[in-house]
């Protein structure tokens, strides 16, 4: 689907609960309708040239900028964000409207 | 659909000819039968407390490993390459099976 994208990349702190902080987003995810699709993973390649460290990618997908901006005020994740702060040494996070060139269906 | 994910972010340099390496990005994912999908994007929060300077967003999806590894050594994408790294003054890039925790059809 299109749509617009939430991506935040992360670099953990040694010792951050990962497992639990991706298990309260996929809960808050599921909890919120306006959050169409929500996708994770851990960087394999590994590659210190490119990944400037980080090595999570979390990407949410939002029908419309105005779903995204409900979604970051909304109390859910204002708590989780502190949270997930406090477990990060490092944070990317951008939006884009989402452009498809190509799409498979599996 | 699941798969791995390349993604890739940049930051181009002022008059780098961004639309034609998108065009090109998009010739060379729909000739790649190993490609299963290609998405892309500009960012639009435009925080530079998060960005770190990326603007654009690319993400390729290969149904495995050994998918990413032959679209890397690919003779088109080596050329690609080249074009694409001239034209940027920052890049980003990891690849990631990716974890599917909620998904809506649109």
């Amino acid at each position: 689907m299109a749509g617009i994208k939430h991506l935040v990349m992360a670099k953990f702190k040694e010792g951050a609960p990962v497992e639990q902080l991706v298990l309260d987003l996929k809960k808050l995810a599921s909890e919120m309708d306006i959050v169409k699709s929500f996708e994770w993973g851990e960087d394999v390649m590994k590659d210190e040239r490119y990944n400037h460290g980080f090595t999570h990618v979390f990407i949410l997908t939002f029908d419309s900028a105005e779903d995204v901006a409900e979604y970051m005020k909304h109390p859910g994740h204002v708590e989780y964000g502190k949270k997930f702060r406090a477990g990060v040494e490092k944070i990317l996070a951008v939006d884009f409207p989402v452009v498809v060139e190509k799409t498979a269906i599996a």
